[in-house]
């Protein structure tokens, strides 16, 4: 691999993902990956703009800045692209009037989304809501419609918590897509319009932008398409067979963020 | 189409699908579909050689005929291939202990299996079983092991109950296949030995048998692809848009049972 002044040459923008990077979620909570929150402030007093780009879909975006504001993280509502309210936009733009398999926690994103009469089921990270009786009723919606549409906040595959690996709102998109013969529409990591509106928002460009996060193929993949950077950080969901991934590789790999951090201000912007 | 003389000469030995075929189930229990009764009593007092070739993975198969003589249907254990004592041979030939994601109707057929110290997954229709914890809990073994073997009792879409139509197993391997990175071994229709092991017990072959369903992929499709002819039948959960499937074309399409075996009676064996 080239150096890492070489790697990180240009950079202006980090676009950060939250679970897995900044805290590691528990039944007790969030807990910081140790380094984090001072890495976090380091990085916001330097020249870097700063953005954090997340596929949480079980809290919303205000209760989740509440948490990690709680536990010493230097982070508004405003610095957030989460995929709730990006696909309140989407459905008011079709007129469109979900079914809603979700968690109790992020209900209130959609408090101004008329659900009566559903033309279209939305699917997020919902947990333990995940039971039969939940995903059969969204089938059952999908299969009354003429035309089935499925949006799904993020497509991942799982996530990590305290107590092990959990499985994410793509498996269960991928048993609605396979029941009802349909593809998902994704809203979130690592659909391009969800990083382009991150970039766009922080005001950088692709090139100029690097994404960190724990996940291969969703953060590392999706921001390489979009034509920006990607570290990954081994905490989170981060798996040693991940820096052997048969197709995506990182611009670089890192213990955590505060190795990130240390890198980029040392490096970037030259 | 030719004239049914034509598409039904030489069949000697007819496969039967049970549920959506012979019944509709419900909350309520087992419903015969109008006319199945007597049909399968007329085709059994011919000279046609009858076997049963279920998916069914809820209860087992000493319940099922149980609950289907209890209706009237002549039908005994013998007669019947179903997915639980096939998953049990291939269990032991290969020395695998199995986590089993299943309902609880069918435990009893795995009574003489050892499951501690997991080193595969089975999953059947588990029905309500299929709690976030209880998916979540399979993915796990299956993320912890170094070669996941996932083995999946069919893979249907869903079923159709009087209440309306429920997610089948096939979802949630769907999405274990999507969160592990791995392909399901599929015993059951439309895996070709679960045919061909029907066939080999009912004495006929391929060119010489009719399967008779309602999934248009999982019993005709499946069916096809062994050598054999193939009915849809238009009960369970047959829908019109089945008729005009991209990929599969049955060899007659009938309004129930008591049709295809008037057919059968006039047309077979010349």
């Amino acid at each position: 691999m080239a150096a890492w002044s070489e790697r990180l040459a240009g950079v202006r923008g980090v676009l950060l993902d939250i679970s897995g990077v900044l805290f590691d979620g528990g039944e007790d909570g969030v807990i910081p990956i140790p380094g984090s929150v001072e890495a976090l402030a380091r990085l916001k007093r330097s020249q870097l703009k700063v953005r954090f780009c997340t596929n949480e879909s079980q809290v919303s975006r205000k209760d989740l800045v509440v948490l990690l504001r709680r536990k010493g993280f230097d982070i508004s509502e405003g610095e957030v692209t989460a995929p709730a309210p990006a696909t309140c936009l989407v459905l008011k733009e079709r007129g469109l009037r979900p079914h809603l398999l979700i968690h109790d926690g992020i209900r209130s994103e959609f408090d101004h989304i008329d659900t009566s009469n559903p033309n279209c089921v939305v699917i997020a990270d919902a947990g333990e809501s995940f039971s039969y009786r939940n995903v059969n009723k969204a089938f059952q919606v999908l299969m009354e419609l003429e035309n089935p549409v499925l949006i799904s906040l993020g497509k991942g595959r799982y996530y990590k918590q305290t107590s092990g690996l959990m499985l994410d709102v793509g498996a269960y998109m991928k048993a609605l897509e396979y029941a009802c013969g349909i593809e998902a529409q994704v809203v979130g990591k690592p659909a391009p319009e969800f990083f382009q509106s991150a970039l766009w928002e922080m005001g950088v460009e692709a090139h100029e932008a690097i994404m960190i996060g724990d996940d291969i193929v969703g953060d590392v993949g999706g921001a390489q398409q979009c034509g920006m950077r990607a570290l990954q950080v081994r905490t989170g969901k981060f798996r040693p067979s991940d820096e052997h991934h048969p197709e995506v590789k990182a611009d670089g790999y890192v213990d955590d963020l505060a190795e990130a951090v240390d890198l980029l201000l040392q490096h970037a912007h030259q």
